[in-house]
């Protein structure tokens, strides 16, 4: 029996819902297996800005700093059209975050069901043997400028000679890009041993270090084939080849957009969900945050209608990152995969022949397989 | 009748003979629309670095200057794990002359054809309808720190207190977008009236700018539709619910991405044409740069496997955009589009029932019925 302390960051739009269900599927596995998971839920986003007047308080910093993980479920995006200085944004909660608490590596796995393949955009014969772990970057580069503002590294729009003009930085050090790369290569050892390194090396600078890194790391693990791959390269392949992949490890925003174009090959990104890790150990793992790739999503928000798949599977992988429970995670897994095989399907989702259900009804069906 | 001078610049890897067939095309409207083409050919990339030492020289750059076009092949890439100061790289001549032409605005249209969709790894019923239009920045943002080392704007690997960091500068002029674009709400007047604009302002401080002036141009331009959308959710969508773009509006390296990866919709990244364009006029039209989007693929060149319809397509651009030949340009397109409906394929585009014919071969019948 393990005893566990979770932080719970709903958020807002559909985190809620889908963060509901993750811990009703949570909680059964506590019961099953015997152990004892402490819970404690904060706001974060759009709901503490509004609460709170912050996108993440101080303490509620703090409630997460003294958990073995957390579960985070989704927040607002800026409005269209919003412009500077319009006050806190949501995001900054992920930010700061992602940054504080060191979560370098974000794992993203992408394995289309079989069942889901009507559901996909892709035609089956190229989603076929599709099994990719992404390893995204998560605390450098061009997302980092505007919490900093540190000399040397701009983000923000000013005044010129020749009129207003923005600049963002994208820096990269060796070291922030050696422990990522590190961590992909010692991923493939698990896995199908094969990474693939994607960068944007014909003209970034930090391409090129980049490249550098991956070809230190690699002489290190010689059981590992590696390739590099130039991005806009790996836009055209995630579609068109996507069985070719294993392990890709990438930068922030590249990984950004690379993860949520493959989210098409499950059907819908509401399946895919999301760890990120640093160095923090835990009793039993790796301090961790975990959440459904997808967004807030107002427009269905409250309606029961979003897919709780990602944030359930994020749970999945809180038990096996974070608190070593493998056989719990492989557990719920399958429970996933059971309940989607039955065709049962959130509107997301729907394709002739299956059976639609709500967010609460997809829950309780994996929590009583659970 | 038109004169017109036209600079071919033929590259490497498979850019000789897809550009021979696109320069066979035009030659065929020649002599059935009765033009008169001067033709200049030139080396550029690694062909350039080979004979002349530079990727572009500068009685090359010279030449196309006192062109009404370029038609471009294709320039090899860095190979994997080259690193920095190794001597003059391909690229250059395709930076050089972005920038020194100031061709601000890539367009790259994308048209799924039905006799086609067999080709493609997307599903038919996501193909239909599909009819984008990419207009690409292609002068500023990230590119183009290497080329200018200006201060404020690093491009470099350096030492640094804690060890090696790399940094590129994402910059963007006031000016810079809002040429860019207004040419995407001019074209867009032309086509179904409809804009979309890619960025990622929840994070990028260059993306605010962005939205700020898409607003203000759009304001300009009541009878358009338009929209900001994450780049992320951008590369999501194109590939699930393609037919809801019509013109695509974003900064450089997002095109870069988006629009390869967007090629798929196409069955292959060969068919695919694209125009660079700025202000100089020409006589008839706009003085530009036209190139097939795919690179220079060493591995099929020489071998008569290449896809020639990107480059014949570019050349129908040509005719278009810089000498004013819009039915010579429809007649290219027909063209093309009826030899694919008679089965004819490329390799990449083998599907059964379909005839393989060469480079050659389908250049033939292509410039045949011009
Ligand atoms: C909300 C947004 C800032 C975030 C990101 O870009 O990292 C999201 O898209 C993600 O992928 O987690
Ligand atoms: C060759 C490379 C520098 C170029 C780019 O990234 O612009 C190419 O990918 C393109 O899209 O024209």
């Amino acid at each position: 029996m393990s005893a566990a302390t979770i932080t719970v960051l709903p958020g807002d739009g559909v985190g809620p819902e889908v963060t509901d269900q993750a811990l009703a599927v949570l909680r059964a596995v506590e019961e099953t297996y015997g152990h004892r998971f402490t819970v404690h839920r904060r706001r974060v986003g759009l709901d503490a800005i509004a609460a709170e007047g912050t996108a993440i308080s101080d303490s509620t910093f703090e409630v997460c700093g003294q958990s073995d993980a957390i579960l985070f479920g989704a927040i607002g995006s800026l409005p269209p059209g919003t412009g500077r200085g319009a006050g806190p944004r949501p995001e900054e909660a992920l930010f700061r975050l992602r940054k504080e608490f060191g979560f370098f590596a974000n794992l993203r796995p992408v394995r289309p069901l079989e069942a889901l393949y009507g559901a996909s955009s892709l035609k089956p014969e190229h989603l076929k043997g599709a099994d990719l772990l992404f390893v995204r970057e998560l605390s450098a580069g061009l997302y980092y400028g505007r919490l900093e503002s540190v000399p040397g590294k701009p983000s923000e729009i000013r005044r010129a000679p020749h009129g207003t003009e923005a600049v963002d930085t994208l820096l990269y050090t060796e070291e922030e890009i050696e422990r990522v790369v590190r961590a992909a290569f010692e991923i493939a050892l698990r896995r199908e041993r094969k990474v693939t390194s994607v960068d944007k090396a014909n003209v970034l600078s930090s391409s090129v270090l980049w490249r550098e890194v991956v070809e230190r790391v690699a002489a290190e693990h010689p059981t590992v084939a590696y390739e590099h791959m130039l991005v806009d390269a790996c836009a055209m392949r995630l579609i068109r080849t996507p069985s070719e992949f294993d392990v890709v490890v990438t930068e922030n925003l590249f990984g950004d957009i690379l993860t949520d174009e493959a989210s098409m090959l499950t059907g819908s990104i509401g399946m895919l969900p999301s760890a990120s890790l640093g160095t923090r150990r835990t009793a039993a793992g790796t301090f961790g945050l975990y959440e459904p790739i997808h967004g807030s999503a107002p427009d269905i928000a409250g309606r029961d209608r979003a897919n709780p798949v990602g944030a359930i599977l994020s749970g999945a992988m809180l038990l096996r990152h974070s608190l070593g429970l493998a056989r719990e995670a492989a557990a719920v897994e399958e429970a996933v995969e059971a309940v989607i095989g039955e065709g049962l399907r959130t509107p997301d989702l729907v394709e002739p022949g299956s059976t639609v259900v709500g967010t609460r009804e997809m829950g309780r069906r994996i929590t009583d397989r659970v």
